[in-house]
């Protein structure tokens, strides 16, 4: 192996173009390619900023020198004094951005050779995922990973110059936290210096910040790593990054234009799309009626449709059980596809079920005739009306739900979604942002019996609903906001709470005892009575805003060292097995058999 | 209780000048200060920007609305709406950025009130640190505070403006990675999805942004929090932070003026103190010799001199067998001390044994005489000619140490600090840079009596000293590196071994069986064989770099929520006991018995 001693790198290989032609550059990489045509050994050479092609010729290297060059194998790191050259026109390559371009080799060092990767280092490569977390470091040199991960880079320096610029102030938070069981479950800490007692990796930072309000810092924001030990659904990992925001003396409107600016600045300065505001803003009660969802995907219509009052009071004992139980009928019309066929009929009944709903009814108004399950309990009128009121034409299909309305939300807006993409509907290129605001402040947790929280319990309630704190928490709106995406939130937040009576009666409406909410969030109720100023922020997960951005599937194609969803690194092995020693030092013991361990 | 509503805030304190006067304006803040002059109340509102005098007058603001002003007390949270008129000459306060300006208020809204904090928030206050800490949401009021946090914010900006703009990517690394307990202690994280296992905080993304060079970064960056379970010491933090580089395809060189540029920029742009370049290059030896220390306060001299060749073969017993086993006795010249007190002399002898000497000797050339505790063993001629050789005058004082070299340089190192500062020898203001290189690859831990790496196993060993890594590895000197401001280590890093087969003869250096060495950094050493590129970097402490900028002298004043000495959160009240659940959902017990955790 060789070193670079006496040869600096001149120039990125991505970057040499003709304007370089005759200059002598100096050039590093990997070797991404390579072709033999006798005496003459082309290289592809690749470095973060792209290829260029080097040639070794054997006239011009010498026969010392070019055996070293037919040593080259895929991969090895080499570095490449040579004179940039024009190609002939016959060989420039288009799809190449330096392939107008070669280097001929006077001068080639081989800085490391490599074993044969277990993949091709290039993009759009069929390879299980598992694979490419156990090599992360080869994965990460395909240039559609660079590119992910140069995106994110950009990002978070765009959202930092523009938060700078508007005076905010990034402040660092602990991550050696205090355990609060409200929300989700916490990471824990085991503390040495103080045996039995163990620190949380903060879930959010919402206590810190708000603390920050309260001295006076007025704009704080922070890009910071939060955790959450969830059971790991699709697209979550035990730690994830948060643009978190929160400032004082401002109102709601304050916020959601600081953030919209923030996401129209950046979609312009990191991927040129051109995104106008003012943002859409729906009510959450608009968003769950007209979409089923509290984030709507509004890159397609296909609203919901209440058609309850053309088929109350028949003889169909499912519509008029569900009406009479305060339920709804709605539907949504899938133009066109009234000629569906049966057993994607059927399979749409399968797939409304995961999402709560008891079955799926539907109406096809085909050229000859209206099909409907429930067609015998109507009037050829009561049909019409329905088609007159959902605007449907001749050739359309309603899919109907009839169930309680937060099930009929689900599972309607959820099958809106699926027949948009089976029909086509959503244009991948279209950016939909939106507000959904005034969310409720609690939800009825079923399993707990007992109102919680929607967003957390620092959200501050609408004023005039404080009256009804206690008495019908359900009322209870909340000055509460969530920006949407493409039917993702991307971000959420709200207004908090700056009075420590409010504070407390919150707490209590949520089933905290006064003790329970001392212990928790005693000096956070003390602090607040030291002068707090009104105040309210948002986060944004960034892992999920930048794969939207990349225009990617999954989040772990945005984190340069992603967990799966047992929450493993597999290039590393964590979590591991580690020395007694290290637990016997933080007082603690595993409950795991050491037979287990060695399994 | 009011709101803001309708009501936006236009100006912030300290920002209203004399060329406001006429303008309506609208401030938020908290009060500051208030003096009732019958009929007139003085308010002085403060916000992050500063303060600003506000006035309420009984006869503009009318019988009903005085009262209000009245009630104001200290930290009420208010907002004034009112016009800025210029001070007569005579109330004009010169000591105050706004002191040529007050604001008439026509309308007062009390947002918030205050209960009497437990200290002033104002600068220079003499209060507990605990109590600071406790209440550290009125600590962070503080002005001297409010400044030393916005420092921080802009130093991180131009940290990262500076990177980017030269092309480093800044890219997140896990938190939650695995435990190699080699070098400091881990914070461990139990794992509940892999019942018995455990995650390591990171003590330093060290592995991870080596796996990004060889993934083909080139240049990275990040400003990363980085954990450490030590006993903590003055001055350190559980957690604390890092910025953290790594460069691919450059030479020592190369690094060492990216951060010497960065280091002008940052102080230049942030506290416009103006630093030239090249900063001072030292070897690590050179150092040891001259100022006893690998990172020397180069703001005054008093070096460190050998006087061996003038005191050797005498009768004085100390001096002789410290010689004959290879040690040394060397002084420092404490000028124009000659003629020292007594009982000073006695405590700076205690001084020394804190740090390892076994005594400490002088001689004080004292007007009229010379004066030293081992005069009787040498004849003046010898005084004579260690005080030609050292340069020393009448009037100076040498303090004298004898013994092996390190504990001659540590001793004589830290008592020449404690001289410089006694003698008021450190120009507070003055910044002195140097770069530390050469530093020896390992040393002794004589404890476990074996070769530790002293910066870390990754670095990269001087090319001609390889032969010695297994032979005499006290021998072997390493390509590393440390920044050094006013005798503070600010940054240190290496070039880091990129040959596996290296790798691996270095981690048996340090006594890892090849068994072990696979077990704690296996992929590593298999990633190691796809092509690495040859890469190095350097990381710099934030807290302490800050704290130097804003000239403090605790890191937790650079820190918005930092922990005491024994890893507590005095505010939160973390780490704090959890439910057992929350253990059992980890797998794990404390081994704490409970009476313990109720004393």
């Amino acid at each position: 192996m060789e070193t670079l001693e006496g040869m600096s790198r001149t120039h990125h290989c991505g970057k040499i173009s003709k304007d370089d032609t005759g200059k002598e550059v100096v050039v590093c990489g990997w070797v991404s390619r390579r072709r033999d045509h006798g005496g003459l050994i082309f290289v592809d050479l690749r470095d973060r900023s792209g290829l260029v092609q080097t040639v070794f010729a054997e006239d011009k290297m010498g026969e010392q020198a070019f055996p070293k060059a037919e040593s080259l194998r895929s991969e090895y790191v080499i570095a490449v004094r040579g004179r940039v050259s024009l190609r002939s026109a016959e060989t420039i390559n288009p799809h190449m951005p330096t392939g107008e371009v070669e280097i001929y080799c006077e001068e080639l060092r081989i800085l490391n050779t490599a074993q044969t990767p277990p993949f091709y280092i290039q993009d759009n490569i069929d390879v299980d995922e598992t694979l490419r977390l156990k090599y992360r470091y080869l994965d990460l040199r395909r240039p559609e990973m660079q590119k992910n991960i140069i995106l994110r880079h950009r990002v978070t320096k765009i959202m930092r110059d523009y938060f700078d610029r508007n005076g905010f102030l990034e402040i660092e938070t602990p991550m050696l936290t205090k355990s609060t069981p409200e929300g989700a479950r916490d990471f824990l800490v085991p503390s040495r210096l103080n045996p039995g007692k163990f620190y949380a990796l903060p879930q959010s930072p919402q206590i810190f910040k708000q603390i920050l309000m309260l001295a006076g810092y007025e704009k704080y924001f922070q890009i910071v790593r939060c955790f959450r030990d969830e059971d790991l659904r699709a697209d979550r990992q035990p730690e994830f990054t948060q643009l978190d925001i929160e400032m004082s003396f401002i109102d709601q409107e304050y916020i959601l234009n600081t953030m919209e600016n923030m996401v129209i600045e950046l979609f312009d300065k990191a991927i040129a799309s051109k995104v106008t505001g003012p943002f859409l803003r729906m009510t959450w009660q608009d968003a769950m009626d007209r979409f089923g969802s509290d984030k709507p995907d509004l890159r397609f219509g296909m609203e919901l449709m209440d058609i309850s009052e053309y088929v109350r009071g028949s003889e169909f004992k499912v519509f008029e059980s569900v009406l009479k139980n305060g339920g709804q009928v709605k539907v949504i019309n899938v133009e066109g596809y009234a000629n569906i066929p049966r057993r994607e009929l059927d399979g749409l009944v399968e797939y409304v079920k995961n999402y709560g709903a008891k079955g799926l009814a539907w109406i096809q108004y085909t050229d000859s005739e209206i099909k409907s399950p429930f067609k015998k309990f109507y009037s050829e009128e009561t049909f019409n009306k329905i088609k007159e009121a959902t605007g449907a034409k001749t050739g359309d299909l309603l899919l109907v739900v009839a169930d309680k309305p937060l099930v009929v939300a689900q599972a309607l807006g959820e099958l809106r979604l699926e027949m948009g993409r089976r029909r086509n509907l959503i244009d991948p290129d279209k950016l939909s942002f939106l507000w959904v605001v005034n969310f409720p402040m609690f939800e009825y947790e079923e399993e707990e019996k007992r109102w919680k929280a929607m967003h957390h319990p620092f959200t501050a309630p609408c004023d005039e609903d404080v009256q009804y704190l206690m008495s019908d928490p359900g009322r209870v709106k909340a000055k509460a906001y969530d920006m949407v995406l493409n039917g993702t939130e991307i971000g959420g937040g709200s207004l908090r709470i700056y009075n420590s009576d409010l504070q407390e009666k919150v707490f209590e409406a949520i089933g905290l005892t006064p003790e329970q909410a001392r212990a928790k969030f005693g000096f956070m109720l003390d602090a607040f009575k030291y002068g707090t100023p009104p105040h309210g922020g948002i986060a944004f997960g960034l892992d999920r805003l930048v794969m939207i951005m990349a225009k990617r599937k999954s989040i772990r194609d945005v984190i340069a060292f992603p967990k799966t969803q047992s929450a493993s690194c597999l290039m590393t092995q964590a979590p591991s097995d580690v020395d007694n020693k290290q637990l016997r030092d933080l007082s603690i013991k595993t409950t795991v058999a050491k037979k287990h361990k060695e399994d």
